[in-house]
């Protein structure tokens, strides 16, 4: 079964269970656990930090024909839920589905404003405040020679085990209707905190503190360099995860189990 | 002096000061009189109601060069204030500058989500959820056929002695990034409830329960109808006030100072 998730990340551990913490998986596995009348395992494709919203979250579990039953009407089921997180779409999912491992691309957006006076109270929450102007040219100069297959290493909490190599699909900057900085990230997959170290990586070369050269410069380096900050989870939104068409469902999770160590470039 | 000012207005009974009750104008009189050392008096551009937000809300109060020195740094009064108010811009007014009489407009919006399953919980707090499908072309036709000077008495809560006489500048519709209807709609003034009444007005036609006659039929009656829905507060956010160029600052007081009679068409 899939599951289409948003939610308002400010009073959430981050999506992943943790015993005494309230959490996205925690809160929805209880109702939907409740609904079926046992445990269920939900699987998500992106485990999104504390803090970090989402409109887009889609994730899946295995349940049987007669317990899916229970469980096909959102409305049922967000009467359950507290306010602050929603599904907005249930249904059987195709053959071969996986949320994370069958997913092409996630894509997240990140709101700064560059205005000293800050932002406006409505949006203290999921906007971050910058005190220096940000140049958007010089910042999406920078963020398309970061695009393509790299070794995100410098920009990644290290997993022993795991390839911190990702493809970058697309990254830039926009003016949204309020003059807010907004950056939309597309890749293949991120890891860990990756999304925020990409953010704290340019923001300092679009106020002009660092030069153009400092991100692939940072990126080839493939280390945490202490000069990197890692900016902060509550203006992140994650928007959308794509998937391939259901006939490459079962494929594609073939693909993305494999660890991948070969670096293109 | 002018105060630009923006708030979240969900924990404010109003901008208008209230004994006992925390309100906009109390917050900022309060932490402008301790800066100046004495009393002060606010008057803003547009008295919102509980729950109400603004991005651009202006306001003026009259001191003395002395007592303006200690004020004319924002960072200060924003220091002082709590986080959901802050004062974006504050500066000596030019000669004649009155934050309500010299206004030559205000400018709100309107956020309604027409998909059934809501808005995300992210914006619950600002997006009003409507369960049928909104078509705005027929509320924009609707709306502009609202433009203009009429007695808006029908959309307005009566006040003894005052006019229900206003000029309709502006009303649109259309999607934002998100796929919410956003009303914008701009007038010289606005009477009480009024923005609330015109959204409750075009709503039902836009989802077909009204024909596209009825908000001129409303409008043309001008008296309170039992079957006209005041939206609720917190979707609604005074987003602007425009003002003359100085030298007609102290003409537009007295033409705005007039109670109006005359309906033009």
């Amino acid at each position: 079964m899939r599951l289409d998730i948003s939610y308002d990340g400010r009073e959430f551990s981050g999506w992943a269970r943790q015993t005494d913490l309230r959490t996205v998986q925690g809160e929805v596995e209880r109702v939907l656990g409740h609904l079926v009348g046992s445990h269920v395992l939900l699987t998500c494709a992106g485990r999104t930090d504390a803090g970090v919203h989402a409109r887009g979250q889609v994730a899946h579990l295995d349940v049987t024909p007669e317990a899916l039953e229970g469980l096909v009407d959102e409305r049922r089921i967000n009467r359950a839920l507290p306010s602050d997180v929603r599904v907005k779409r249930v249904g059987p999912a195709p053959l071969g589905f996986h949320a994370r491992f069958s997913a092409l691309w996630r894509r997240y957006t990140y709101r700064v404003c560059d205005d000293q006076r800050g932002p406006a109270p409505l949006d203290r929450f999921t906007v971050l405040p910058w005190t220096r102007a940000l140049n958007l040219e010089a910042m999406n100069a920078v963020a398309s020679e970061l695009l393509g297959e790299h070794d995100f290493a410098a920009f990644c909490k290290q997993r022993p085990g795991s390839s911190t190599i990702r493809a970058l699909q697309a990254m830039s900057w926009e003016r949204d209707e309020f003059g807010y900085a907004v950056m939309s990230v597309q890749a293949d997959a991120f890891c860990h905190s990756m999304v925020r170290a990409l953010v704290g990586v340019q923001l300092p070369v679009g106020d002009g503190r660092r030069p153009m050269s400092w991100p692939t410069h940072v990126l080839r380096a493939r280390v945490r360099e202490a000069g990197l900050t890692v900016m902060p989870p509550y203006p992140l939104v994650l928007e959308e995860v794509g998937y391939p068409i259901d006939a490459e469902l079962l494929a594609r999770q073939y693909v993305t189990r494999q660890v991948r160590t070969v670096v293109a470039s």
